[in-house]
């Protein structure tokens, strides 16, 4: 019999009580007997039936907010606001979709009648999708979080593999799932939960050829593993990984400087909130030398009014500690942070100093450190950040805080166009809205398939594909 | 120096006199200063300007039509009215893809009034593109074929490698796409046109920092290799290749038997036209065992009053000779095939009979044999169909010829949900309308990405992503 294992509960800095065990091996042959029916049942119902099964899962969620809440903060040691924020973001998420669904054209429709045939293109799902639970989302991008409503939307039956550090969470979720699955008289395999502690059931349904798509949040290291995976297989599937961005910053010339203190304590937040562990942290930041004095000051300032959260498991935090350790060991790099502890939590934030040329020398540098840390350079000119952009990767975000909002340099539009998926105007990156005009992607490796959205009602289309059905008369 | 090299007049079963000298190494250094800058300013451009510089392409073929059809015939064998097809559709495709994005919506957006932004959500160009050009269409999938006009329309610059069996097609083409970037007073780089008959160029931009997705139309072999060349680059890239199929034909029992000579005239006509160098040619045909004598008699009957033609190249009739001959010795299949040469020309059709058992066992018989080629076997019922249904792969078309054209078989729904790209109800799967309603992908390997069509309007969103502008007022 396979051991047991737990959850760790930050906020405590113990392992949580709680044993799970592992989805046994006999699992997969029950999954593979039914999964072809149940697939084509659940692409066959009507979008609106689709809907009234997603806002089920929305009615059963709502019956079990208090102890997912519970479990939710025990399990990520994030405060009760941030849950009611996620929490929240689910609901918008579930009820987006069940609009978009029913209002979605599926169909296009052309006659080409010299020839007596008519075209009928048809969107149908993809098939089964595996979706990865995330770490730093334990709602939103997990077990029914943004792959998998965009999944269970576009018809496609989910295999859900439950992020091992949130499993009392996702439990949870899964049952008001099942629920919704039982009071819509639906086949129970429309969704499934994987347990593991291990790399072994996600391999399993990544190379499994009657998974048709994968959707996964998480490092670049995961991600590309998948994408490697899926591209390996016999028949190659579309991966669809939001990874990891450094997210730029650039405070211009044109700012005022009374704005410079409002600006550095909305980036104080922004990079230190929930103990920076979002993928749209802002992780580099870029000062016009003329306000490079006074920003870095106001910022460590407002970075010191800042709560200490503790990160989301051992696991990250070590990682975060590493990163950080091997950015601070650059030559040309210097850190600025609170040496002090805040109620015994460690990894508070830091903020280290650089200059472009270092920046450009240094790989490592422009690689995203996960948790409450930004890098920060002056620059004279934007010709001097073209250098940078050049060898920057593709990012989730740009931020450009600055008066000249009708015109743009040059660098900065064709660093947007060639490698960034959402330019901010005189905001900060995090703070992902799920709306129809988002686009959360960018250039790889800020996500697999530049081409489409993680976030949004457009985000369906990742796991939807065509059928035309020409009919001659 | 490096030798020149010749195309093949399969008429004439000559080699033309016309030598071809690769693309010297210099190319690329001049395309790397020049294309940032070059796919800057023409995916800058608006969508009106960009489809005055279609139109100028199309101006410029019609003027050339003649010079092109003399080269198109003497490196195709293709007979004047096939290239009078090939031509109008490029023609149709050009116009076709003005008028759409004229029409589109590049623009989607959402005001978020509690949070005091906008979010302004922009389709734009992937970046550059390399399209490679097919060898069975010299114009409508080649130089400006169904991948160059998608790129160009969405406003990438497109780096096409000419197929080396037609370059002086290419060439023509790529002259009259040079007068028309002159006439629209664009940059050179936007179209540049590769000349090779190695795997060195290809391989190159392939893996080229700079190209952002690859088309293709080929073999199997050829677009898994650049799927995988895309899939192992440090940043992977999107790859639109359109691959093998076998096109699978069931002609069900509810057809009248009156019916039977009709069908079997337009599948003969679908296999052996253009000596059966279509992606889409029928080369399994799966007849419900009442018509099967009948079935047999009259394609046989209707085999033999087609004209034969010459294969596109020695290759393609090589490979086309090995690939029969690999499938006519496998135990349990029988080929009826005329045995005469017609005016000398090699590669008559074949028709080779079979069943679902021999199918199924023999992975071989289940690939395609690309050329004037099917393979025929009798079926009792539908649930019989299931087992062959379960072990094909991924396919551009299904023909069904059925008087049922109201309910499909659950086991022919289930296999075109899962694997087929377009359904045909009575009809012949050769000829692919370019309509915004047409499908031409499918599971792999028929495509390399199910969710996009390569023909049709739809086919240019393989070659853009979306930015999101979120601007705080």
């Amino acid at each position: 019999m396979s051991k047991g294992f737990r959850t760790f509960c930050p906020e405590k800095n113990t392992w949580n009580t709680t044993l799970y065990f592992p989805t046994p091996d006999s699992f997969l042959n029950d999954w593979e007997q039914k999964i072809d029916a149940t697939q084509q049942s659940y692409s066959a119902l009507e979008p609106v039936e689709r809907a009234k099964f997603l806002l089920a899962i929305q009615e059963e969620l709502l019956l079990d907010e208090k102890q997912i809440q519970m479990k939710y903060c025990a399990e990520s040691g994030l405060a009760r606001s941030r849950f009611e924020m996620e929490f929240a973001r689910v609901l918008h998420t579930i009820q987006l979709f069940a609009s978009h669904i029913e209002a979605f054209q599926w169909q296009k429709r052309t006659e080409i009648s010299e020839q007596h045939k008519s075209l009928l293109k048809k969107r149908i799902a993809i098939g089964p999708v595996l979706v990865m639970g995330s770490s730093n989302f334990p709602l939103a991008y997990s077990t029914i979080g943004g792959d998998s409503v965009a999944a269970l939307a576009a018809g496609c039956c989910v295999v859900l593999k439950a992020h091992e550090m949130h499993l009392g969470t996702s439990t949870l979720v899964y049952q008001c799932i099942l629920r919704a699955i039982e009071k819509c008289a639906l086949p129970s395999t429309v969704f499934s939960h994987i347990v593991d502690n291990t790399y072994k059931w996600a391999q399993t349904f990544a190379q499994h050829p009657k998974i048709q798509a994968i959707g996964f949040t998480g490092s670049i290291r995961g991600g590309r593993a998948l994408m490697d995976m899926a591209a390996g297989r016999r028949a190659p599937i579309p991966v669809f990984a939001e990874m990891g961005s450094v997210n730029p910053v650039v405070v211009d010339a044109s700012i005022h400087p009374e704005k410079i203190s409002e600006i550095a304590e909305k980036l104080a937040f922004s990079i230190t909130n929930d103990a920076g562990q979002f993928c749209t942290k802002p992780g580099l930041i870029l000062v016009h030398s003329s306000h490079q004095q006074l920003f870095e000051k106001t910022l460590l300032t407002h970075l010191a009014t800042q709560t200490a959260v503790p990160m989301l498991h051992p696991d990250i935090f070590q990682k975060f500690e590493a990163r950080k350790r091997a950015v601070l060991k650059v030559k040309g790099v210097s850190a600025k942070h609170a040496a002090h502890q805040q109620n015994g939590i460690l990894g508070l934030w830091c903020l280290a100093l650089t200059d472009l040329s270092t920046l450009i020398e240094h790989p490592s540098l422009r690689e995203e450190v996960f948790g409450p840390f930004a890098l920060l350079s002056p620059y004279d000119t934007n010709e001097d950040l073209q250098d940078l952009f050049t060898c920057l990767d593709g990012q989730l975000t740009l931020s450009l805080f600055t008066n000249e909002t009708q015109t743009l340099h040059p660098s900065l539009l064709q660093f947007a166009q060639q490698k960034i998926g959402r330019v901010i105007l005189n905001g900060v990156p995090t703070g992902v809205s799920v709306a129809e005009a988002m686009h959360h992607g960018g250039a790889y490796p800020a996500s697999s398939d530049v081409r489409f959205t993680a976030v949004g009602p457009d985000s369906m289309l990742r796991f939807t594909k065509e059928i035309c059905w020409q009919i001659h008369h």
